[in-house]
């Protein structure tokens, strides 16, 4: 096969417009050759479980699966009866970015709380978690929140514990949607251990894509309430790969070892620059705080379109003219620097 | 990441146990660095377009997809109404290998018919194909066939258009489960059009992962009848990667050019190898004709525990004491050879 | 059997707790005797036709079904493609009533616009409907609006003209919940299809058992782009009854005359008749508008439970001390002075 | 409403094309008048679970449902997972006659067994009841048998008890579709307790409308493994009727007392009677047993369509020109003897 893109091209579109980091190829390349098992009774799956238990405890158990919406609608629905419901933040990327799937496929209610920042309280879950024992109404039994947010903000440790003491009390769970986990472990600098099994979640949608991965996540199970019949559910939900040891290998390039964390902490760092470069200019107003991966501002009219003659980028707020910039493991500085002059010189024109 | 599993392995148990075939594993490489559009706006993805054009004709689209349950589910869901029903043999991959997915994630009933060789006929479907306008009966709509099929048989061209010829006086579709559709075509040493386009097939789950992707497959519409809302249906049901150049890539490694049916041809000349190398031989009795890459025989009780020992593979009738011997195209003439020897052995040794 | 319940018990807690009028029961009679087809192929399903044309128009079509919640799903399900979502106000029945029926059953996702007091705008529709052709977002496809609202609050002609133009423009379509529908009428003063057919609706969910029946609802289609599959749908959602001659003649004793239209202008007078009553009261605070048969009011605390000592009713936020009494087409107007004068009477021990 | 209905006209082609027994219409009207709790919780519904824990035993608990199929489909999918599947006859009422509403709405796989008589036997169940734990597999978990079955044929008290003791063996429970349970009750002159939860049935779908009531059946519950959530599924599956009085009213006319029996002897003697009246007619080839108030006879070609020029019923198999007879409650013996001389006179014609 030739290569026919352009490998020049630079943007601050998603980190799921970056490619694949080296030792992740390296990974697949070395789990490849000869004969075995598929669909997960394979050395690299069980070699993830360990890796998987070093950084969440002892309980922790991982199930591979192909993409983000997979582990979120397996995780939570694997979580609660057919009769439930998810309390979440509206702008949660189960309920506005995955097409419906966690009500079809799931079969499950969400049910969905404004939010500033993109961030659940207690308060904020009280405003759904009612109704309980009355058959009417879709039950409550897990609250769903993303870790670091759609809104590149972050859940302190603190934050997180309460929320799960609150559900808890009120018998239900807690469930991260961790599609960029490890961006929220670089930002906190902890371990994944203490601000998600020691902080009480129940259960995890880790990511890997984002973080450098071709495309493998896993739903992992941190408490015995969560995760019932997943071995099942995966199959049923299509999310059970046949060489399953090539979706391992990829979680096991990223997470036995560093590269998870150098990764995150890589983009990060590129938002950081992103924010700092731009910080205080005329017309650029952020929007959210800079805690991640991703840079959330507000623009002039037209200043977003001049810049995407050279970068292309989301608007996350078309009527209002906010625009997401996101970073990836693969941001360079140069491109921070470029980008952020275009959008000075965009921003100077306007 | 080290590499831990016995790379000296040899089994016969599933095209599933083989790995990459190096020019995928070059290919994923080629279309990595640099930044592309996500979710299939990428050049590999309308590059994929054209070659899948030039196998089946102007009118086909592609829809790369994770796995063969999601092709499956998504071809058949995308054709039918909300009450449709799938006539489709016994022994269908989507009757007794997908846990219940047709079912649940695609809402779909299932009208299955008992075969000999896996293979329906007009008269088979028409067990089925009836009740049409009865709102008591799921609605037949499309008949599925597997080729080649669960049963190492194989359609002829003729069989696939009286197929679909009769599926559509009645007003129904034909898909075909193409996950080893590389096999059919070696087999039949036809172009992938000839038997299916040219036969009338409607609608195609086209197989990668058996033929040495690493996972990757597609739903590919064949004809204006089928495949409605396939862009919806594929993120609805979790089937829709980010990365999409990668899947695409996979494809293009086996698609654009001649890998897919030299892989094909290679696992096919195993399988008939291994058929000679037993043929004849007291105890081995076999069930099927062997017209792709699977070895369907009968064994005396014990022997098959006793080739265990050094080559796995799995019951195909654990009562009956059927068993099936899957070749790939990582398959060896040695490792048949070995694998025949071994055979011979345990049943001398019965 | 005996008569076990205390036929004395007066309630203002939901129009379900009333019984079914005398027209209904003798309609249920008069079909009774003899054989008829059996699923709607009966003359008094054919006759309902006619009786809903004339009141909506030559070509509506009504399909009965058992409950409203079925009515709901159906009306929605069968309008929208698998992929498809439903705008709605946050406090609409089918967001917070139906236990995750349209969810679940329907596979549809519902995109709720929080208002104040029940009623959609096409500026609150705007909220939603946006992400046309975004295969991430599950497609805005019907605005569906309860009439009168679950809030006692009334849709004019204009209203609703409004949201279908608005609907129309956007390429969707128009739901009306009418499981109230009488009620909107007499408070209209206007035929059903003023504000209805003519004002562009495009199918609706027709009440019967809170106007009297004892249990009969119906999905009427009003426009060709609304209720596909319906037949099917109908059966497949469980809703199909065998006997359907009973629930279409429980339909006809409502609408093929004037006895839907009497009950529910009894009891929106009845509702007039409490509020006029209470109007000034010091510490009832009406909190809508009583434009139909409910009241809502906010009460100090403990009026509500001392209250209930005589008289049943619902809190309506149990947090905001907000209460729902509902009047029904068998409430007296004793009833409602008795209740007036323990309102009366447990204010002022407050 | 006028009576717009022939009541002359007498049929044999469903015990649906009956009306209502004067009782069950009775008890409506004595259910009626004044205020009830809706939902279930009156004084007529708490009544139906003393009455049906006299026949059924004090671990007995029912849930009025409208229909069948909804009895039927909430019975199955609270008593499995997800993940589970039903071992059923191929010409079992879920599997032919509910539109596919079990895999659709209940997400559940049917294991179909062909079978001669519409009875399972363990052997027959053994044919499905494989591949626990093999996530391939959706998880046989229940076994659905139909008593009286949709043949016409009963199970005998040591059947049922060798279906429930196998069933349980291997970790199953035993399900039975008693839309007809009167009739076999009748049949076996037992009494309900006797051949269901003395034999070891786990839940129950207990029919009312095909043996006079106006439409209601109930879901029982016999043993705690079965029947879990039941009270959500209810209502999120549509079938929680507001006006449950209504429902329980109707049960509690049949079941409180003796008309539930006497309507089904009479039901099973008018079949006897016809089964008599033809048996031995040249012709005539009876094929089945006439244990209920079924007759199934296979008649020459022509014959069928000239008796329906007097009669209305249902060819069973068309291509092999099998028809169904259909006694009900109401069937009188002028009836059957004026139809079995319509047949007669159609046969000597032929």
């Amino acid at each position: 096969m030739q290569q026919i893109h352009d490998t020049s091209i630079r943007t601050f579109a998603s980190d799921n417009y970056a490619g694949v980091h080296p030792a992740v190829l390296a990974a697949i390349a070395t789990a490849n050759e000869g004969h075995v098992v598929s669909y997960g009774l394979d050395p690299y799956t069980a070699r993830l479980q360990e890796v998987v238990r070093g950084h969440l405890g002892p309980q922790a158990e991982a199930f591979p699966v192909f993409n983000g919406t997979g582990a979120n609608v397996l995780a939570l629905q694997s979580s609660l009866p057919r009769w439930g419901a998810v309390i979440c933040a509206t702008g949660a990327h189960i309920n506005v970015d995955e097409g419906g799937a966690p009500e079809r496929v799931g079969g499950l209610k969400l049910l969905a709380v404004p939010t500033p920042d993109g961030k659940l309280t207690p308060e904020l879950v009280d405003r759904e978690a009612w109704g309980f024992g009355d058959e009417h109404r879709a039950q409550p039994g897990i609250v769903s929140i993303t870790q670091s947010t759609e809104f590149g903000t972050l859940y302190s440790v603190d934050e997180i514990r309460a929320l799960a003491d609150h559900a808890h009390d009120k018998g239900m769970l807690l469930h991260v949607d961790g599609a960029r986990i490890a961006n929220a472990a670089a930002a906190l600098d902890l371990p994944l251990g203490a601000f998600l099994t020691d902080a009480g979640v129940d259960i995890l949608s880790l990511g890997g894509t984002k973080d450098g991965a071709l495309g493998a996540e896993a739903v992992v199970t941190l408490s015995e309430r969560a995760g019932e019949g997943l071995t099942y559910l995966r199959k049923l939900d299509m999310q059970l790969a046949s060489k399953m040891r090539f979706l391992s290998a990829q979680l096991l390039a990223l997470y036995d070892g560093d590269v998870w964390l150098s990764n995150a902490r890589h983009a990060n760092a590129m938002a950081a620059r992103l924010r700092a470069a731009l910080e205080g200019v005329d017309g650029v107003d952020f929007v959210q705080p800079t805690q991640s991966n991703g840079v959330f501002a507000h623009l002039p009219a037209g200043v977003a379109d001049r810049v995407r003659e050279s970068f292309m980028f989301y608007d996350w707020n078309g009527e209002s003219g906010e625009v997401r910039w996101m970073c990836s493991w693969d941001t360079t500085e140069s491109d921070v620097d470029a980008f952020a002059a275009a959008v000075r010189a965009a921003v100077a024109a306007a």
